[in-house]
Parts: structure tokens; sequence; C-alpha cells
């Protein structure tokens, strides 16, 4: 679990103070920034010290391990060591933030580590500031990472953030499309969650809370105010708790396939996979899709067309390589569910 | 926050393994147990190793700081210093386990300490495992102790266990009349958060959460079942994740004044408190005259018939001393709205 969890309008405003207790020495507190703020206001509120330093992360793609390899290695060539790392961003900068924490500590390659349980020393100190509310990433024990042959996370122990800092003021202004494909990962988490055989009392909460709150801000609200910014980031926190008691399904799965062939954003791409499920998820697609056009959204379409054999049979084994996923979906049978030629069907209806 | 949260029936078998990391040299695992297990089959499921020792404690009435430092130093004398403990029981053996952790590391005595943010030490090695469903306290950062001169907890950063286990499995067979108390505390912590002014969404979003299950399992339901201890023991989560954002209100400050005084145990305290707070709680407190009746429940009326001025002043005084209470359920001028005769008048009614 993370340690420490502070929620609260205007709570940005106390990171000095918070993050005071885990300077050591000279060593500075690097600021991981998504690159969407570079020349925004937010950047000039981050409390520099000393040699502090502001990176920002390139999150045009999903993180891969290379990008976590080469943060890691500038880092400890400019400092030797730092006294913590500090993700300013969405779900992406939250698994890189968390990922470089583990590796300034951790010899090799961040793709040694994907898988559960690899990890073996705690990263240094780290704090998770979301700036978009939907991935859960910030209460997650993992990092999903692309690595040169697999889409997978670092799940560990040592992966959640020491600290997070929930303050819905900074979601204010996220742009109208990406704010709604984050949101609908939460959205996602939860139908999964709810429907998978993993399910138990703890996640059921969480999860149907999560999906209460994602209906008042997507389905009864007309209009975006500061109540959907707390919502949606309680949403998140909540979802991304009932995942880590259950597991997600048939979405982010077939999901991770498409990220790991065309790079496309998770959100995104759990909307267009999610968005062809009604024979799997029929009341959560129905729904999925009202919200769609309440709110004026566009789900991309015919995104597989072109792609050839071996593509497909790419995306093909990335999916069914995420056997937790299908099992929570599909149950302990789910390999005679979910053959190969069904698969390629759903990917080709993308 | 709880570092490690494990939920799931059962899950009180995988105590010997979860706290086998945690043994070091020869120093002993100290099981604290409620005493109403004292020759019941789930002293014989307790994981002893080495010289590992069972200790029963006497929660007959609510936990006071002599007991704590009695059992830290009988606990140094010993074995000089401990790997950890194991809290096994309801509210008062976590408060207690807790406490000690902190005792066994702390100087002087846990009076000193009765406040906020006064420990300075981390505790030992400390498991919370809840055998009764309601007071919040697994995940609380505090641990009441009735002291010397005040009913308050040591509330710091260094209060919450290391780790928790919510088995179901372990609260089936409790007491219906204490089963029922100490899930009204429960039920109170939740109309206490939400009707208050402390409430932001996180709170509320627990609260309301923790809420629904109360009236899933006393309201609903006809019959105990298993699925009520299920959803029990996550509205105490869920309301004790509550009130650590926001606070509580009328029914604990005036309850802490009866077990100052009469060692009322905080369950009961509170039921027959919150039983005459119609005017602040309508709401609340009709539904639960009817859970009181539904469930056939006493609660006992005329318990401070015949106390002096003087004791009701020392009630009235602890009750008072309760600042953020009171001014989260009436607002920053609640010494306007509270006078010390209407908490008399109030304390004559119970």
């Amino acid at each position: 679990m993370v340690g420490y969890i502070i929620y609260g309008r205007g709570s940005f405003n106390q990171l000095d103070e918070i993050i005071m207790p885990y300077r050591s020495d000279e060593k500075p507190m690097i600021f991981l920034v998504d690159h969407f703020f570079q020349n925004k206001p937010l950047v000039t509120r981050i409390p520099l010290r000393g040699r502090d330093k502001i990176l920002f992360a390139d999150v045009t793609y999903e993180p891969k391990t290379s990008q976590v390899d080469n943060f890691a290695r500038e880092l400890k060539e400019e400092f030797g060591s730092i006294s913590g790392i500090v993700g300013i961003g969405g779900g992406s900068t939250m698994d890189l933030a968390k990922a470089i924490s583990l590796m300034m500590t951790n010899v090799g390659s961040s793709a040694d580590y994907q898988g559960w349980d690899l990890v073996k020393q705690p990263g240094v100190y780290k704090v998770g500031i979301p700036t978009l509310s939907g991935t859960g990433a910030e209460v997650s024990r993992t990092c999903v990472l692309t690595g040169p042959t697999k889409k997978l996370g670092m799940n560990s122990d040592f992966t959640p953030f020491d600290q997070i800092i929930l303050d819905p003021e900074v979601t204010a202004n996220a742009p109208e499309n990406q704010r709604f494909y984050t949101g609908m990962d939460c959205y996602i988490h939860c139908i999964e969650s709810l429907n998978g055989t993993y399910l138990n009392e703890f996640s059921k909460s969480y999860g149907e809370k999560a999906l209460e709150l994602c209906r008042k801000v997507f389905v009864e609200r007309n209009e975006w105010n500061d109540e959907s910014d707390d919502q949606l980031m309680m949403a998140s926190y909540a979802g991304g708790m009932s995942i880590a008691y259950s597991q997600v399904g048939i979405a982010h799965a077939i999901s991770y396939g498409l990220s790991y062939l065309l790079g496309t954003k998770h959100g995104i791409g759990n909307c267009i996979v999610f968005d062809k499920l009604e024979e799997f998820y029929p009341e959560g697609v129905r729904e999925f899709k009202y919200m769609v056009q309440k709110n004026k959204i566009d789900v991309p379409q015919k995104i597989t067309g072109g792609l050839t054999d071996e593509q497909f049979d790419t995306m093909i084994n990335v999916s069914l390589g995420m056997k937790p996923l299908w099992e929570n979906a599909l149950g302990k049978d789910w390999e005679k569910i979910m053959t190969r030629a069904r698969l390629r069907n759903l990917y080709e209806q993308l």
C-alpha cells in the first residue's frame, strides 16, 4: 500500500513541506513532469531547492523500459544518487516515476524486472501527484512498461509510491478527450473487476464506489465542474484499489496487444477495445456507448485495418500472455473460450 | 496508512508465512489475544515458534495507559526486545497491541504520548487481526487509551499497524449483542463523518460505502450469514478510512466522558449516547432505533442516574476537551451551541 495519502483541493501547495524530511545531504529531489506541462503555470509551483531538477517526460507513447533505463542512467551519471523522485502527470508519468525510483537502486535493466516480485531492493523515495484521473497508477503496485519482448509491469512490494498527493485542482483544464479516455480506464477497471471471477468483498466495495462516482461524472452530470474533478480523482483511487485486490479483464488484455504493436496509449486503447466487447460485458458496454455519445467523444475505429498476419499474431501473443486477466474474466478454462481465431476476429473489429 | 492489507476468508492461515520475514535472531513474536478467546480453538491456530508467547488481554474495560505500560515493562524484563506483536481481538486489543508496540521503543509512559504526533520512534513490527468488526481500529492512526488525566489516543504516523489481516471467518460466532454494539460504532462513525463540517470527497466516498454495507447487514438482511461477516468487516475498514480523513462527532465526544468516568466500553457507550441524539442526527438516530428493534438488542438506559454533580462535571470536562470532534459536528462556533448546561442535560438523559 501507499504509505501516505493526502487528499484535498490545494494540497499541491504542501509539496515542499511534505518532501522536506526526505531530502538528504546534497542529493537533489527530481521532479518528473508530464511534457504537457512545459511552459504551463504548474511548473512554476514546483518547490525547487539546491540541485533539484525538473525533467520532462515525453509520454506521447506508452512508457518503455529503454526510456526508464536512460533516465536512471543519466541521473546516476549527473548526481550519483538522488533524494527522491516526484512524478507529476498522468498514468504514464506515474509509472515512469515509480520505475525510475526502482532503477536507481536495482542493477541491470528495468526489462529484467518485468513480472511479479522480481524487484529485490526498495527504490529511492517516490511521490506521485496525478494530474489526470482514471488509471489508478497512483495506488497500484505495478508500473506498466513496454520492453523488448513484452508489455508488463514491474509488480512488487517496492513499486507503490511512498506518498501520493491527490489534489483535484491540478486535474482541472485537462483536454476533454484525454480526460474522458483516462476516466474510462477507471470505468473499465470497475466493470472488469466486478464481473471477474477473482472478486471479493474488498475489491467489490471499492469497485462499486468507483463505478458510482464515474456515473455521477459521466452519466448524471451535464457539465464539467469542480465536483467532477473531485469525484473522478476519488474514482481513480478506488478503482485502483479494486483491481489491486482482484484483476482487470478482457479490454485490458486486448488493448495491451494494441499498445505493444502500435504504441496506442492505454486510455484510448481501452476505449477502442471495450467498444466492441458487448458480448462479454453487455451492460457495461451499453453504458459506455451512452457516455461516449453524451460527452461527444470520438472513439477511433478501424485502427487495425491493413495489418499483416504477422502483426496480428504479435498482438495475439502479447494478449494471450496476460493469463491472470483472461482467467479473471473467463475462469480457469479461458483458453478453451478465447481461442486464437476468436481473438483474431476481435482484433480485426478494432 | 497500514503498509500491507490482506483481505479474505481463511487468510488467518497465512499468519505464519506473513510474519516470518520479520522474526529476528532469538527475539520472540508476541501474540496479544482478547481474553474472550481463552480456551477457544482460535488460540490453537496461532503459529508459535521458539520463545514466542501468547498474552491474553483483559478487555473488560477500555484500555488504560497503566495496562500498556505494564505489558511493555514485563516484555522488556522477560525478553529485552521482541520481534513484533500481533494483536488478535476487538478494538481494545487492536489499540493495546499498537500502544505496546510503540512503548517497546519509546521511553517513559504511554500517558506521555496521549495527543497528536508526540511519538518520536517507530514501534516494533505490529500486526492487527480484528475478530470483531466496526471500530476501524485496524486502520486508524490512533490507539485510544484512558490515562491519569484524559481519555485520548497516541495519534501519530508510527501508530498504524504494519500489516493487517482481514479474515471474516474469525469474526463468525461473536456474541450477538457485542457484535451489534461494535457494528454500530461503524454506523455512528459514518453518520458523524458524513454530517460533519470536515467532510471531503475522500472521506465521503468511504463513509457512504461503509454506511451502505452497514445497512445491508443490519437493515436489509433478516438473518446473519457469512456475507454479513464479509460486509461488516469491509464496512469497518471503510468507516475507519472515512474518519481518518475527517473526524467523528457528538456521540463519540459524549461517550468518551462516559467511558472515562464509568469505564463504559466504547461500542455500547456510543449506542447509549447516539440513542438520545435525534436533535443532531435525526435520520441516523431513527434508523439506529429501527436497527436496535429489528436486531432485538437492548440499549441500556438510565446509567447516569444517581451520579454526583462532581461526576457530571468530570464527564463534561472530558467531553468538551474533544475540540476537533465538536468542531466537526457543530462548526467553528460549537462552544456557543454546546454549553455546559446543555451537555449536562444530555448526560442526564443517558
